[in-house]
């Protein structure tokens, strides 16, 4: 077998067989496979497509790149959930507390925050005292007391995935609904758990810019997890605004507490209820996702859910008392105001203009390496399809640098469309592919 | 501009602009834009292919990667003769004394072979004392006095071609029309020439199989010189077997004198007249390609291009004795012969096979650094559709390594298919485009 021969043959429009795939794979990941053949390879795929079965072996080689965590130490059905990426989106720290309280265990492996978008470890960092690296043996133990643990991604997961989505993004080879399926589930497949619900967000936040794309994402995903023998449920959901209110790391944690306070915006309520709804069906807990949902709309309106996050933050070193007391989160020492500059009704919030001003106030990285400021970020006073008058303020940038306020001030600003009529209202939840 | 964008574009079937495909060749070429991107943007122009116009600014942009040749210190029409390669081809040798006899300035520079197929620098160098590696100012004196010089590419012609071709060998991207005439022309038009005629060969021994793909490529390099304002003509000629019956440097460089003393085979001298009447053509020195044809004829059989290649021998420091005296050219140390094992018709020689024995005799290279045996090659004593009885001999292998005479031996032998009847005869001289 040589790349050549691998290369030409896609190039042709002919179907890889498992064989060459993972020599693909493995070559790749051990350097013995050069960027440029890879590349060139990766833009045949992106033009001549991938059919499901080769994207099947795709995904099970990257899977199989690195380590693949056994969590057969854990009792019970193990559930992962991932979002595709948004803005504001603080559903894990809603919805693992939510279904963990129905009896579902949850051995989550999260990541950080990268560009526009934000990451639930950054987020957790901003509870004092939390840990996010935890040891192997601990996490295991915390999910069989507590039914709750969420680390940062310590274990050597899919290198192939990291190696050949770092190509992808310098050789505009990112857009392919292959490429992109076996990214993410490569990585869910070697986490470990035993099913997989898949939050695809749609819309101009989102990676996925139509309900259509979205759909066939989705669809892949899901087709991908059960050949993998892990039942896999993906729900669509709208990002065409920031979900909920707040953006930027301890702001969303604020927000994620309130939600299980029962006070939460309606979007994150919604959508956390019914992924969580989602989860407990697929952990056995439920007969259905219809019934998994009253069973976590209980755990919220009982408090249990909120008992579960404060038993979560104390199994791993954080402070509890942050669930009353938000001064005890990073305090920002700046703050501006964006105000309406006629009236109307909010038509629009750009998610990704939101997204990338939250990064510029602090919030965000450009690359790996900045660090962030975990007081900043947006606050929205006003979400779509609101009625607001001149002067009015639609949203707070908070922060500890006054000219990267200024700035995502400027930014944010923009993303507001104002309309004279109110607009008609975006679907939250699209569709649940099954 | 960035490259992301640039390979972006094409892969969407966009056509690239000027400033698009410059920063492509300058920064591959400069090193700034590394392999796997020109690769990933190679493989979106193989599959999206490019338009003319695309084509065009490719080729130009590859011709100014280097040194573009000055020849106006030379009087007249300089014309130059190019073939995409092919077995057996010695036709330079032949067509450059034809054309100068007549009166076109021939200042050429050739390259040596690779693989199966031979180089013209090689063949020469097999005449005692011929130097390849002549100054300029010499070079273009003795193209003024004696009105042709061959030597060696000493120049930096066309180094992005250079770059991207070795690229396109190791990703598969080499067949793709508007990648191989950018490549050829690049290098022919920063070559000097005023006119260029091409020699686009078609059949199992070349790079274009068929007569549709070769008329599609001789088209569009004929288009790119006009562009360039150098007028170019393609001609599409048959490689089916080997041209003429010799193989291997000496044997062919024998074979071109016996060429010029009127005792060459039938298909080498037509083609050769063809190719030396389309050049006078095309240098102005005569009014049609068949009045150049009859001038070539004429100069063949007055003797006057043998003498011009005597002088054009003699010019470059060789012994122009050889063309009287054979035993002055590098001798073999043994032979072999292959006999026909049955009688018939030979039906096919398959060029391709025949190349590559004779490269393995010794007459060719499989890198860039071996040394090849000059005395080396194949002499096919019978051609496709002539009478064959069993027993008699089909060819005689020739070189200094008794080892590599009988690997080649048994590898020329496979090449020849024999059958009852007599096959239809070939075209040589397929098709003209001017």
């Amino acid at each position: 077998m040589n790349m050549n021969d691998i290369i030409g043959k896609k190039r042709d429009g002919g179907k890889l067989n498992q064989e060459e795939i993972e020599y693909f794979v493995s070559g790749y990941t051990d350097g013995s496979i050069p960027d440029y053949q890879a590349s060139a390879l990766l833009m045949a795929i992106y033009l001549q497509k991938m059919d499901k079965e080769e994207t099947f072996h795709l995904t099970r080689a990257m899977k199989c790149s690195g380590d693949v965590i056994d969590l057969s130490g854990i009792e019970g059905i193990k559930v992962d959930k991932h979002s595709t990426g948004g803005v504001g989106d603080k559903t894990t720290l809603v919805v693992a507390p939510l279904a963990a309280a129905c009896g579902v265990p949850i051995a989550k492996m999260s990541g950080r925050g990268l560009g526009f978008t934000g990451g639930t470890v950054d987020k957790m960092e901003s509870i004092p005292g939390f840990q996010t690296t935890v040891e192997a043996d601990k996490f295991m133990e915390q999910v069989n007391t507590i039914g709750l643990s969420v680390i940062g991604q310590t274990a050597h997961i899919a290198p192939a995935d990291k190696k050949i989505y770092a190509l992808r993004d310098v050789t505009a080879t990112v857009g392919n609904m292959s490429l992109i399926s076996s990214s993410i589930m490569s990585k869910k497949l070697a986490s470990g758990s035993d099913a997989i619900v898949l939050d695809v967000k749609c819309g101009d936040g989102a990676f996925m810019e139509n309900f259509e794309d979205a759909c066939i994402l989705g669809k892949m995903m899901v087709e991908i997890g059960n050949a993998d023998h892990k039942k896999t449920i993906a729900v669509i959901t709208d990002m065409n605004q920031p979900l909920g209110k707040a953006v930027g790391n301890s702001l969303e944690v604020i927000e994620a507490i309130d939600t299980l306070k029962g006070k939460g915006p309606s979007d994150i309520t919604e959508l956390s209820l019914t992924l969580a709804g989602i989860m407990i069906f697929a952990g056995g807990k439920a007969e259905s996702k219809e019934q998994g949902y009253e069973m976590a709309k209980h755990a919220l309106e009982s408090g249990e859910a909120l008992n579960k996050l404060s038993e979560f933050i104390e199994g791993q070193g954080g402070n509890p008392e942050i669930l009353n007391d938000y001064s005890k989160f990073p305090q920002h020492t700046c703050t501006k105001e964006i105000a309406c500059h006629k009236s109307g009704y909010v038509n629009k919030i750009a998610a990704k203009a939101i997204g990338l001003a939250s990064q510029h106030s602090g919030a965000g990285r450009a690359t790996k390496e900045d660090t962030i400021d975990l007081s900043a970020g947006i606050y929205l006073h006003k979400k779509v399809g609101d009625k607001v008058s001149k002067g009015e303020v639609l949203a707070t940038v908070y922060g500890t640098d006054v000219e990267k306020v200024a700035k995502s001030v400027e930014e944010a600003e923009k993303a507001f469309i104002i309309s004279e009529n109110a607009p008609k209202k975006e679907e939250l939840i699209k569709k649940i592919i099954i």
